[in-house]
């Protein structure tokens, strides 16, 4: 017993070491995206990549096997320790699993095709990246080869895994189709509601920057940001970073587009709130993270959609944004507010979709990158397969590869099985946010007066302050009281889109 | 010879290393000081505290001793390569002389001490510090006395070459005295001609802060500061940090007071001039490193005292100013804000001081520093020994601890041997500045255009591009034929001070 304490505390140093090194990485991170002049960007990649290496350095020194071994010889009681050690074994198998040199390779094959993306996507022209984009993918191909085994998944699943432990394709794939049967409903009768309404009335900006910033900063503080420990920025892609201590989120204002800082904002605070509502005595340990992208998504997700585009939330905000901005009052009005913001429509851009279609992007790129790394899909025929997609998910055509399979940086970057977490993240926030309505009465009533601390208190306890102790279903399980469940998602849109208030009234 | 330079090669790989993740460190320490929220201090100490260790212990790793013992086996000839070779052996000899548990109990110490030190100036009482700055000055003695016979140094000179390589007390005691000698006559007969005067006519603010900024940012680009590899922030205490690529310059606007930002600017700005300059062939290698702070100093103070204040730099500048301003015109002439920011006076705060009376400040804190460090002083003496100081020095005496000896945090903090540089870099910017007039002609009738390019190409070439491969007389030698000579401050004091153009015309 001695023995294992010794190595599991020895353990518990080496991994607080490790998340050090990795906050410091977050902070540089933040600094290259929002204050780093570009000359710095070169030696911000050495001591990034200087960085990494050192982590990853801790993490596969021969003696971390043996504490992990002393550490599993002796039993533990379940708990908090136990959950933190078999993290710490799946970390150790996932880089001990990674030959260095395909690491290296992939480090810049990745950085590589990022940069001729950038190009390929100004121009509108996948042949550009599309050799570069092979060497990628055949790189993310060896590397799922090589951790599928060590994990005892297969190779797609290994690379979901890196981003969202536990859930695979097997149990995605019949959620996705379950929503695909959805969507081809659905999306056709929201468009007739939406249709047979009055289109509804631009807010007329424009909307001075700096308002819409102290705005943001206000909502932010309103949901539960303490700026005493966070920070509000601007950056050309929002992101939220920085450490529990010290969040530091983003944003860009467009002075003709209030919704898209504003919301933007908010999802960004769901992000940091939950880094900050992590339990701090696991601070630094694998337990003690957020339980996935999925789960963090659905963190952004329920701040933003569930609880800030509800009707209860926006009835509250729009006449404080007609105050702020002034101008006619009509278009302020809360159903006229509700219709700019929540309007559905068939998009090319994922980023720019609403919460029905979006889902149709994600199963789009799931399937494609399954078969991309599967091989059952040449590069080539990326932009085809892609078009092709789009016709069969929402019945449009790509006008060009910037508008089709050059939008995003995921896959350029190297970022392959990450977009199934966008909509695990949106279906576990319906459900998440049906159980916080059943769990805490007065959620709504609250929300229409500008209070999500109801919520937010539900969240920090049946989310936030469980870390990574329980995998995303058993989260959701000792959350809801069941495994993650499309049904709650379907009827939150069948309730916003389908059965209009407005409407109905 | 294959050994050597394999030897060789692994050195130069793990000093790159150490220094990326010390350029990492700048960029954090950076963060805290100028964006981080106040809850971000503690996981930032942790983080900072991580890269230290990790840099530390690349460096004393055994392995080092014995690529160094390889690479020093074999004659390498006189050149970049020797040099820093001798670098390289001078960090490891530093490094492995300080036990591991001197340095923690010294960060340890220092971290406490320093907060203490701020409530102490707080309340203007230096025996609620005391007892803390004993243990710093035991450590920093303890630290001392295993450096001094590692290095071949005494005890002082040991903590002395940890700022500035090869100047010792011995060599620093004499310069100082005659300094004093030289300040006993020149000051009082300075303080006459200036009393001969009519009084300065003050600028009448206040000056925006957005416009001092602007106008910041335009000098610090006219000397020489380019920006797509630079920043200016704000920040309580202004500094310069970074890396030559990435130069982060701080200031702090006083709406009331224009030379404050204005001078404190150039004066950072000669700093990154200097960090921009170092000779990228050798970055991140020991070598390529600029020479010392004594060194760094001289490069600030040639930009803000020799050239900005130049009756040439100030009669470009002082049109400018009241265009920019505005208001009455006569504040602005020249000959005004020469006497206005060229203004003699015995004060008691060294960073307030003017360039003739700075030296004095210095002065006393190297010879209390001497005693502190040689046990001749008592810490709980030093207030009595501060006023008695002054008094010999500058015939004040300080009203409170405050502006006594509580005003600088570099004791407090274990900064202790650095106070010289700032004197020998402003002799050495006066050296240096003489050698640039008599070597470009027409320096003096660009400044008197507000181009500082002729003096800025002189440094490029001649302390910039030289790095650390020159100790710091060797530098002055090599780029004015002498080593240091105080009568080149003097000289320029005496021109500047002692026989003023105005009085002459």
């Amino acid at each position: 017993m001695a023995d294992q304490s010794a190595a599991y505390a020895r353990l518990l140093a080496r991994f607080a070491r490790i998340a050090t090194i990795r906050e410091a990485a977050a902070m540089l991170g933040w600094d290259a995206s929002v204050m780093m002049p570009p000359g710095g960007a070169a030696s911000r990649g050495d001591q990034l990549a200087v960085l990494a290496g050192l982590a990853h350095g801790l993490l596969v020194e021969p003696v971390v096997a043996d504490n992990l071994a002393g550490a599993e010889s002796v039993a533990m009681a379940e708990g908090w320790d136990a959950a933190n050690l078999r993290l710490m074994r799946h970390a150790h198998t996932r880089a001990v699993a990674l030959p260095g040199d395909l690491v290296e390779a992939q480090a810049r094959a990745n950085a590589a095709c990022e940069m001729c993306w950038r190009e390929a996507r100004r121009a509108a022209d996948f042949a550009l990246v599309a050799p570069r984009l092979s060497e990628v993918m055949k790189l993310q191909r060896a590397a799922a080869e090589a951790l599928g085994p060590a994990l005892g998944l297969a190779p797609y699943d290994a690379l979901m895994d890196g981003f969202q432990r536990g859930i695979g394709a097997a149990e995605v794939a019949p959620v996705f189709a379950d929503y695909e049967a959805f969507l081809r409903e659905a999306l056709p009768r929201a468009e007739a509601i939406q249709a047979s309404r009055p289109p509804p009335r631009p807010l007329s900006g424009p909307f001075p920057a700096a308002v819409q910033e102290a705005l943001c900063r206000e909502l932010a503080g309103r949901a539960g940001l303490d700026f005493s420990a966070a920070r509000l920025d601007r950056s050309l892609h929002p992101f939220s970073g920085g450490t529990p201590c010290d969040v530091r989120i983003t944003t860009r204002y467009d002075e003709a587009d209030l919704a898209q800082a504003l919301m933007g904002v908010l999802h960004e605070t769901g992000h940091a709130l939950y880094e900050i509502g992590l339990p701090t005595a696991h601070a630094r340990q694998p337990v003690g993270e957020a339980a996935g992208m999925a789960a963090h998504e659905s963190q952004s997700l329920i701040i933003e959609m569930q609880a800030c585009r509800s009707d209860q939330f926006l009835g509250w905000l729009a006449p404080r944004l007609h105050a702020r901005f002034g101008g006619a009052p009509e278009p302020y009005a809360p159903e006229n507010i509700a219709r700019l913001w929540r309007r559905v429509a068939r998009g090319h851009i994922r980023v720019d979709a609403d919460e029905m279609t979006y889902p149709a992007h994600v199963i789009l790129r799931f399937r494609l990158e399954q078969a991309l790394i599967d091989d059952a899909l040449p590069v080539g025929d990326l932009p085809g397969a892609w078009a092709e997609g789009m016709r069969a998910l929402l019945g449009i055509t790509p006008p060009d590869d910037a508008r089709g399979c050059l939008q995003d940086i995921h896959w350029y970057d190297g970022g392959v099985g990450y977009f199934p977490s966008y909509t695990l993240g949106a279906m576990a926030a319906a459900q998440l946010m049906a159980a916080a309505r059943r769990a805490v009465s007065g959620l709504d009533a609250a929300l229409a007066e500008g209070d999500l601390a109801p919520l937010l208190g539900w969240l920090r306890t049946h989310v936030h302050a469980e870390g990574s102790r329980l995998g995303f279903n058993a989260l959701l399980r000792a959350a809801t009281g069941k495994p993650l469940d499309p049904a709650d998602f379907q009827a939150h849109l069948t309730a916003r889109y389908l059965i209009a208030p407005e409407l109905a009234a």
